[in-house]
């Protein structure tokens, strides 16, 4: 029915999450519409960031620099690590305004039915960081689905093993169960992270 | 709360209709997430439909010739003229399978409070299709909204000054009013072009 750059347009925009074909219909003609000027300033942006933005060497957060902007930050309590499944996860935890330590980015949760083993996720270098670094607690920020629970459940065992004097924290159960971290609003997420209990 | 790359995406992509702050947020963190080659894949098709994909001399659809695929058609009717919005307009009523002419795509609807007055229109190279070529029907298919509607009744009155003896009829009332032609189903849209009366 399209012209065939037209449907390779629909396709790509297809490959978003939650985009069928009938709304990657409309945002290609949108495009068509849009001035050259604004469509490919959309281009330029996606081209940019995945040129210039890559994975912070210590907490594998995102980062234009070798390391992330809190793991720069000094100001950052090093005592305390808060350990998320992806990137977008620090973004809600740092709008609660009640964590000060620093973050472990895992790059995903544990599903062995996907394929997604320890060795698959940055394991090795949260209990290289916990066990030679001074920190104190490891609070479990993994989203409250299956696959967080039973990522929170392993890291807890390893760490009791590796590093026996670090206290493992869970987020308090304010998340409604089966959500994903990333849409929590403030006060709930913010209320889990007060309410965090051993595990 | 993230880099200026990442910002800039966010920005870019909440531009889309219908996407807001957060929906640009989830999106680029996909893109972030994807591999090089899959997101570099949208950006090219961005590129590539910006530089090939213009509007048909004649008709104003979208088109990577000069002309469009409907009106290097010889076996199209020339007889019957179909006035839309937009070149998105035009799926939908291909599809009904039930118009066998050609198209003109006037680019938008008239709205003096958005400043789109006629001469912002293709409505002059209507007005020269319809008095030169042996055209003996125009069907006007703008929107069925206010806007559509007030350019509907311009091109009717413009069109009895010009070409007298061609028939202006209108899609029939099977549309809801107050909906976008781009999103009807089959069936209504079908049984609207059944139901067209003069204007």
């Amino acid at each position: 029915m399209f012209a065939p750059p037209v449907n390779r347009l629909i396709t790509e925009l297809a490959r978003f999450p939650g985009i069928g074909q009938r709304t990657a219909q409309r945002l290609a003609f949108h495009l068509l519409r849009a001035s050259d000027e604004e469509a490919l300033a959309l281009a330029d942006a996606i081209r940019e960031v995945k040129e210039t933005v890559g994975h912070c060497e210590i907490c594998f957060n995102l980062a234009t620099d070798p390391t992330c902007r809190i793991c720069q930050d000094e100001r950052r309590d090093g005592d305390v690590l808060c350990v998320v499944e992806e990137p977008s996860d620090v973004i809600p935890i740092e709008r609660t305004n009640e964590f000060r330590g620093r973050y472990h980015v895992l790059g995903g949760a544990l599903s062995p039915i996907d394929g997604v083993d320890p060795e698959d996720l940055h394991i090795v270098e949260l209990l290289g960081r916990v066990s030679s670094n001074g920190v104190r607690e490891v609070v479990v920020a993994t989203n409250a689905t299956t696959t967080g629970e039973a990522t929170a459940l392993y890291l807890a065992d390893a760490m009791r093993e590796r590093a026996p004097a670090v206290t493992v924290t869970r987020l308090a159960s304010g998340l409604p169960v089966g959500s994903d971290l990333e849409y929590a609003d403030e006060i709930t997420l913010g209320k889990a992270f007060r309410g965090r209990r051993e595990l």
